[in-house]
């Protein structure tokens, strides 16, 4: 044990542990939750004070040496990542998080400078926070995790989406009936509607690529309140772009910083469109459970076997990958009612519920990233029952609705209702009725015909 | 009364009324809300109608006098409003709503060509219908209204900013302190905190405004469930155009009208933005009312006595313009839980709930456009209080802040503690302490300067 | 025109109208939303200033003529209800609300005095407010209002009960197949599933009807904050008394009137119990959905046809019904996330979303009792498809479950797949395998004996 | 490597693993988010597959030595418990999850018999899992845990609740402004607020203790969809008492198996009540916030300095407890939102959205006992600024309100508003124009005496 002191007293710290005091007090001070940090995250932050030690250096504020130290632990991150163990949703508006890194660094580069941990050569506070505030530092750190996060999860769709069109082609010729409020409607083909699941996604694409722009405007050099107190002007202006040039995320800083500091609507926002994409993730799951459902079902998918159904129920297979989907796409939709909430919850100078907005954000993605991972695979084993949509379509009657153009609506209504909704015996009274040639108006209602665009008797 | 009859039976309709029994039975059927219509989306829908008079006029699937007819009741849609009764939340994914329109017209059409309600020379489903379904005409109507509600979003938030940027400059020479996690943080204008919140509105205003395109993609053509069945090609491919050029809103046809048809994320994504101008106002809403709390509070801003506060507590003046626009801003926020449910609970063909989405969509808008208009009115009457801002600034002591780069954050951290956080002493026992001279210590702290980008001592 | 004043200035009010000065502020400063009151929201505000008039009269506070004014001016609360027309979710706790009662009376009254409406003979605030504060009879006319609307959804709740154990017994010797996930299971009778349903309505019986001992406690004489500051002792405590013989509803006062007028978690608690019969009713909607889900689905129920489904498919029917309960449902699921953010929101001795939180969850009731009343009439019409019930029984396999007790799982499991699942055949296979009779195997799996509490072979 | 099969097919395990092929499967299939288990639930499981070994043996369903290593097996939870490593939120309402357990007390209690892993000398289907059905099994663990985590949560409320009241206790003599919309309204005592807290919470204790009693039904053996298929009479009756017995937790057999298979609203329930705790400790948290706000704010409790408020603001002090709590909070407020969606969204027999709904509502209830204990520990800690809350006081002029009742309402307006509000002046105006003696005046409005019940003039 070494023993540490700050402006509140001492506390004991573990020998062994890179972190100091002020992150010994949040462990005392928050129950742990369980909740993980991001990956992304945690690499963020050490590149951004790494940024920092750079730019002090040169500007003059931090010595040779100590900045060194400082870029080389930071560049340890992999190593030193298992010490950043500060509650993610601590309070605190992520004081105690920025402190978990400054103390993590600061006693990694002690050491590098030959020092102890704990002798603190290096300074978590005057060297390793220099010119920083949690409060620039740590939603920054959180959009350039964000925008790595994003751009998975669009590289994740779009592979979805390819799976998907593979489908749609395959399955382009398999007539089957299609299906309004879960009643039956007018014919349609299989490959159509994975067509307009997979045209869903591209919204999604188009929507999760635009947003990247807005999150790229960034808070850092504004330090506490976004004024830039305590940070030299040169600094102020250029860590921005040390930061984009370490992390390769194109960042920029926000032309209000007063406004990016305390104003976290753009959070919204962003989980705004992230629950659009749960949206289609459970439209298409919730239609693969009902198209793939049993054979006293539509029964028109045949779903992939890919593990026992039940632990009662011999031989029963069960959509578990769409389940899961929805599991955790209802979660990122909820998530979005928390997020949003958060971010209003936000008063003058700061949103002081900074740590939960930033990790529920990105455990939302990371949730994406699983869904459709899982939800690829499973689409890729899917297989059409021809035969059941073949019956199924045979089976309905709604594919007579283009007699209204000979017709009109209500007499073909009528006509179905005196006949018990038995398609042969409605043609056969509409033909004897009206005297119209049987196998014209057969003709007339051919399913295949009727999945092309603008289908009518003329 | 009339009797009106369906495939179902015989109903009984009061004489005087436009609408006919589809309208009948819907009435009976859904218990009433007292939900009411949003009157750009009744002027949509009448106005869709009359494009498709048009359109099959032209192409030849109407006859003249008949076209001409509906497209005259059309016109005549502010005398024919009151006669749209059904429940705006009925079940049936509009079709009662949409069988609505068709009788209204029908029946004024009707009496345009001389004929009686109910007497249907114009009818309501093989002419006023014709080509169309409600599955392409209802979300096309809403979707014309929603883009007109939109626009004066955007225009109310336009105004809400200027009103605010103008206050920006009036107090822009007003020093305060700033606070984070309402403690106090360092110095700040009372103008820059008009200004955070002036340049959060400009983000609203350019999502709201980018957003208008995505949902200019509408399904119009599309019929039953996207293939345009029962209606020719021709009339497919050229009813948007009609649509447009009669609404002047700027439609076009979607590119997969199966995908338009069944999948509504796109009502998702806009309320997902509409509530982060939500998010915004409650924001600035929740400010006003600390920075105006009380004569034994911040007390930092003068509240316009728009009326009085309190029923037995003379004199009271409560923020209440803030508190109306925050509870309409939650309203918001949980519609727009509601909508992203109701759009992936969409299955199949079609999304059952259109009604619930349109309906709440324009609602939420309604609810913005309200509570934007009384900000504005609202904020143009606050005035500061800048003797007391001076005073909160002085009893703080958090402007001390610069001096950590010169005696490191420990140091001063301590000499505020030994000093119960009295400013004066503090800087005394610095000066003592580390031989500095008082007066230049003093200088460094002046919260005029502190405002300013980036200010440091060096 | 009259022309009022208060201590802000002077405002012209129309010569016809019962309200005053404050109503008209109100009406200036809050735009409309339209939406409207609760009924019994209205009469429960009348009736608690009925009340105080008669207990101010009786303890000596106001003179008889004064009194019986007031109280006369009340019991004609029908005809005055339309002049309450100050916004529902106008800021300022109620405050405004409480006025426009307060001057509808008091110029009624001062009527009945043989006065002019704006002489205020009987005064709102001096005499008809007296001893009140809008923060004691604004909650309290909400509660009543909500115990009234819950007998009524606890009526409503054991009617639509009812009408389902009818059908209970109706279907109770239908053989079908159940499915878990979906997906087919093992045999139940149709009669078992509509008694799931209404044993889950049993439970929503039983929490409505335990919660309103929660509702009673109220906080009127608490006035202000609950000190009952300005309202003599006497009054105080005896002011929940005459409320509750006129209203005869069995409201007590609060144990501590501090507690009830600051913390709102009964509503939260109260909503969360009627978005518990949502989701019940959303529930049954859907099984409902499911199991009538057309000829090509499963086809089980035969639903009512109680309004032509499309305006464009002839002969369609469709389950408007359940789609309208479920729209009204997801709103009240919607409405307790806004009630219980509004709950927290509160700051210190009140309140401020006060009309947000009473309106919302007066709604919330109305929408449940219009699904109660609508579904009930629907369910009631709803017939068996006992034809396919049998067919699909049949068509599925997973009634060989009972088999693994004589072969175990794995066995079982792979029969099935060796033979594509056909029954026939899995049971050729396994009685040839393992040598086992193949008639005692048919025998063992009869679908009819399975529904029995605890089935198994032995 | 050993291999295994299932009916699907073959599959590699590693040796020295507990788990076997259907565990690997959902391994492959399910992406892991990182979500835990709670450990009442993993206990809760390893208890009823003790119980249903024990049922089993008795009923002579199971060899003794066979059902003697099961029990052995289960009561090593705490070694095996590292081997449930099925995700979560994994799909399949919960069947990998059983079946997790399963095998890996199969292969510990095979190990037992002196068996190797994958011998399966005991069977996890046959024997392990025998009459039983992940359907039954799994949503009674998830009670049985609920109610355990309930208990904790009961507890911890009551701990915090008795804190708060000897702060209540402690300050009752303190004289303070009480404020309603954050603006002065009447005095209150500081320990008045603390009992408000403090009776809030009791509602709260009473509400958690209420529902236990309706989570304690239990669907235990129902097998797959609660008609106890494939599960002897005797075993479906006597299950739950073996299972009562070993967990001392005092379930009860649900009357309706097939309802309380199907209905899960009672999850919507339990978590709508504690989400009203949720609703308490925000409040609370919000409140201490408001009145700890800095020497430029409310200033009237000193808050505790756990920790260091800032990275750069030397001494700074910020609310970090409640900040944590009200992250935590509203957290339990989405999931709230999150499980009542997956409640409804059960189909037919089976809600397919159980793991979510066990995992998220005791992940509730860890985030709640989280936040009690800390925010106890912090309450505390807190002391009053006595000085404070008696300038505030002074500094507030709504203490004047009990004059009302000498003049009326609107004169006491007006006499504020002609003399600025301040209560010297207002008081010598008062008393020189209606001619009264100005020391009674003032006597009258002592602030001492208006706190206590019902003050007033006479």
């Amino acid at each position: 044990m070494r023993v540490e002191r700050d402006f509140i007293g001492e506390l004991e710290i573990p020998d062994n542990v890179y972190y100091g005091i002020h992150t010994a007090r949040a462990l005392k001070n928050f129950p742990i939750t369980g909740e993980k940090y991001n990956e992304n995250f945690i690499w963020a932050f050490f590149m951004i004070k790494k940024a920092a030690a750079i730019l002090n250096y040169e500007l003059g504020y931090l010595e040779k040496d100590i900045a060194k130290a400082i870029v080389k632990a930071c560049d340890e991150w992999k190593n030193l990542k298992n010490y950043i163990v500060v509650e993610p949703l601590s309070g605190g508006a992520g004081t105690s998080i920025n402190m978990n890194f400054n103390e993590v660094i600061a006693n990694r580069a002690t050491e590098i400078l030959n020092g102890e941990k704990g002798e603190y050569i290096v300074n978590p506070l005057n060297h390793v926070n220099l010119h920083q505030s949690t409060n620039d530092v740590f939603p920054t750190a959180g959009k350039i995790a964000i925008i790595k996060e994003l751009r998975e999860v669009v590289s994740n769709v779009i592979k979805l989406q390819d799976i998907i069109q593979n489908k749609e082609k395959e399955f382009m010729k398999i007539k089957k009936i299609g299906r309004t409020q879960l009643m039956d409607a007018v014919p349609i083909m299989l490959g159509q509607e994975f067509g307009a699941w997979a045209d869903a996604l591209s919204r999604d694409r188009w929507r999760l690529y635009k947003v990247e722009e807005r999150i790229r405007s960034v808070n850092i050099g504004g330090t506490a309140i976004g004024t830039g107190i305590a940070a030299p002007k040169e600094y102020v202006l250029k860590i921005v772009n040390v930061v984009r040039e370490i992390t390769k995320i194109g960042i920029a800083k926000a032309e209000n910083l007063i406004d990016a500091t305390q104003n976290w609507d753009v959070f919204s926002e962003i989980s705004g469109l992230l629950k659009s994409l749960a949206v289609n993730l459970i439209k298409i799951s919730n239609d693969i459970r009902l198209l793939g459902s049993g054979r006293s079902g539509y029964n028109e998918l045949i779903l992939p076997k890919i593990q026992a159904g039940s632990s009662i129920m011999p031989g029963k297979v069960n959509p578990v990958i769409p389940e899961y989907v929805i599991q955790l796409s209802l979660s990122v939709i909820s998530f979005d009612n928390l997020i949003t909430t958060a971010t209003y919850n936000g008063n003058l100078e700061l949103n002081h519920l900074a740590p939960l907005i930033i990790h529920y954000t990105l455990k939302s993605m990371e949730y994406l990233n699983n869904s459709l991972t899982a939800l690829k695979g499973y689409i890729e084993l899917i297989e059409a029952n021809e035969k059941q949509c073949q019956k199924n379509l045979i089976n309905s009657y709604t594919f007579i609705t283009p007699l209204i153009e000979l017709f009109g609506y209500e007499i073909v209504s009528e006509a179905l209702e005196k006949n018990d909704y038995e398609v042969e015996n409605v043609i056969k009274y509409l033909s004897e009725k009206y005297n119209k040639n049987i196998k014209e108006l057969k003709k007339m209602i051919n399913p295949e015909k009727m999945t092309g665009l603008g289908y009518n008797l003329k």
